[in-house]
């Protein structure tokens, strides 16, 4: 399940994964930033609640397996970003996914009031986290990877040039 | 741990734990409000986040241990009584703990809103919600257990009659 | 209205009450995961504002008709299930209906928040809150008949193996 | 438990009713403005969840004793003024009672978002809901009893006349 | 604008008003139950901003006019029923329209949430809200009035048969 | 009731008004923030609900009287704000008052949610707020008016140099 | 970008900025009104996160440019009003833009709750607060140009007179 | 502001930054704990509102200067966090600082919920989450820093065996 055709010497670095299938029309987004960024990343569905001992398991050897970052998502009472944290000292980042009733407050207030001693760094509700989320792991894996670095400054610089190219809203 | 001296022929029915030591000025009135219904019942902490192997082991072996019903309280990103319910099929009632900044709000939706498949009962936040959660156990353990059936009559019977009594809120 | 031709000896044993017949469409979630489960359930709309003495009457006799756990769920201001736990010992659970202005907050906090001294064990808004009541009422009865809790461990497991037979999300 | 010691041909108009004695802090604003219009007025604690029967019975004989309004205070998960208006179609209004986490958010919603069909006037939260409540009471009766409309246009000329009276708020 | 061709012995004794022409769409529901309820009333946009000396001369002259009760609704920052009041001892009810960004919770704390000395009795958000304001109107006619309240006792027992008839949701 | 003991030819050119003598405690700070930028000013109670006539004719009579913005202050459902908008064509800045029960949320939407049509530029909850309205209240000034103009660029420089003389929080 | 084909002699007093493209949808609502009021205005799109060198330009020179107000629309973790607030002495006015997942409840808090030292007058979520904006924009100008307050003026009666003209919400 | 007496070769690699000296008693636990892993860091106050410039600078700089994380606290409609990650690509972890109205819901959804294109890492609001944010800054560093590495296990061990040492909250 890595995201693309990788060898062996090209493992992941970033692992994302949610809580449902039905949260993969966020995290997709999250993925598609990564890719841009040229991250190797592995995807996959694992549920806090349906599959606790495979969230274990991923967690506890995830930083074996040459994961780097951990981009999580979940909605509603999310658990999966939190209890990631718990099993792994990688840095996790959670992506609060929009909820039916609640909009995502819930999703939100779920995965960022944890409580001291296991951080999870919480992005936006929504499709706006879920990029924003792979844009903080880029930033992380950028400290020790040049080209990673340059492709997140090409990143940014893009979307600021995007922004002064194009300065009437009505046109 | 278990809430009296009980000999090997008198388990703890039900499993009261908690988040963290903070946690036991709300949840030792679900622990005396049991005691009331001669409910035998284990006390400990069980940290979702800083003991998470802890909480799998607690959960998955309540069952086998005689516990038939577990009482959990936590505050914040409240992930204990939702993680314990994703490893037992015991009913699992959660006690949503007053948090400091957003009044347990944050508690209350974090346990209540548990996706569909893994339940959770979900009381009142705070000392209210840990006095219900004992008396909804009760009323569990009530369905097969005379003594418990007529002590908690006993207690709904005297709790009306305190209202009838004494009518008048100003004396 | 038992769910299915029961004969005497097959008494529902669980009650699925709601507030009005528009909750129907979030409730049949509670009856199908209940018929799922293979317990005998009855239905009915009892309104506590339309028809208090109704509710009344149907609190007050449902463990002398053999109902041992009863599933409410109501919308808005929703005192169905509160005002059914203040007539019956036995265990309510209670499904906040997602409501048209507020999303079912105003159910949550309806139903979640009553004083100490009369329990609801609240699930969360909407379907997955009836699933999971149902779930809930599942565990309870699990604890005396073999043959709930071979279902309910069924169910647990089968939703835990789809996810794991499907861990990618694109697919 | 008339407010002051009325004979029979002065009998209470107005039911002050409070879901538990805590609430009295709060509902005494309502009798002492009751008491400054020159109305009679009952005082008593109905609990919707400890005390049900006697809940229904005074809705249901409260027009034929004589009550002609009812103000109902109540905190948290709020049931008592929406199932007094269940059984009576005597106006009723509610007083959301501040709660201890929610600050009455949860009082407030439970009592006003009732479904069509049986309504109950809210007022605010706390000591201005229950002062508002005496005067919503006051206003009804006004319009047939010339003494009480003279009391109520006497309570807001003299408000009125406290502001003006004294403009500069630093005196 | 009285609600039908109603000669001069025929005053409206209801005005419903409301802020702007959009609020009709929940206002007509009021309207349409006092016709139902045998109640004439008038109809009228009043907006407390655009018209604010519409306002205080409708409110100011209403008791003379004979209208006995206020059906005032509003959406967003609701000021109409607040200065109704302010300008009628009058009894008033507001009905908080739904509003578009916050669903009608800034309706419903503009209209509830006034302050001791000027109260307005709040309702539902939204139509439900409109429907009760009416019946809470007639409630307060009912009083005096024995065809209203007739009318009152056959809505009520309509709607609590309407139940009873037709208990499961499933037909 | 000028701040100052000032001449005709010194009239106050800010109205700061609120709705009740203990919103001062708030709105002292609007007082001594236009003071301190040279700001003449005349500060008054006006409640948009005990004194809806004098909340009138203050708005109505405002720039005849020379005044050219009001600061307006009041709490919970705070109409006084956009009541003194819908009178008088002036700039009006509303400061929400912290409110007992919801603490100023209800305040913030009273004020700031008002319709298309009569705006009040809303500024945040209590004391920042209230020196927040007054340092706007300045920038209007300051268009036309050199030493308004100065005294602001005076308060903005001084309070970014004491940020920057002091960068250590721990001395 | 100017909204109109101005000359050197005509430039734009207001500036109308926006924090994406996808904000003109409700920031036109401001535009149409200042050019209904006859204000030149430009309009660009200026975010604070993705290009904050041009906001501080933006801010810095837009005094001398002649702007004499700024209206900013931004939506989430909006945080351009409060910039540009910080990098200029005008007056600033926000709207919060309505977002998807919390319905503009982010924006509100994000532009109304500013500290003390740099205000910015904050308008209703969307399209209304759109529209406030210019016409709070339109009293600051009128203050010191007659033909603004001539338009002002007229807006403001013919919306008075379009209610009054307009009476019954059912034709 | 070095956090301890470091000469150049020991430049701090976090740099802890709020937004104004009342922040301290929230980040002093942020400072802590990165002392605890061993983490050198700066401290100072920079304001984004009051101090806009150094704001900027102090990002422009901040990865030339050998910073690798920013934590930043800030409260109320907080922009500190969201304009360091406009103009740095470094990570940048946000903590709500709780807020006096709003009990810093404000600060977090003015941190939290940023657009697509500039991350902020969130952490809960108050001291939870300024703990949490060095933790998570520890575990940024300690994928290239053995000694980072062996103090967060440790730190994470130790809170582990708090717990598990000291079961019984009633001891």
């Amino acid at each position: 399940m890595t995201s693309n055709g990788a060898n062996e010497a090209d493992r992941p670095r970033v692992g994302v994964v949610m809580g449902s299938r039905s949260d993969w029309e966020t995290m997709e987004h999250a993925s598609a930033t990564l890719t841009r960024l040229g991250i190797l990343h592995e995807i996959r569905v694992v549920s806090a609640h349906r599959t606790p001992d495979l969230l274990f398991d991923y967690a506890a050897t995830a930083r074996d397996r040459g994961i780097q970052v951990i981009v999580a998502g979940a909605g509603g009472a999310a658990h999966l970003p939190g209890m990631l944290a718990a099993k792994t000292p990688l840095p996790v980042f959670g992506v609060p996914v929009q909820s039916k009733a609640l909009n995502g407050m819930d999703s939100l207030l779920s995965i960022a009031q944890m409580p001291a001693g296991v951080p999870v760094g919480t992005l936006a509700i929504g499709r706006a986290g879920a990029v924003n989320a792979a844009l903080l792991a880029g930033s992380v894996l950028a400290l020790h990877d040049p080209a990673v670095a340059s492709a997140l400054d090409a990143f940014r610089s893009e979307q600021t040039r995007t922004v002064l190219d194009d300065p009437d809203p009505r046109t």
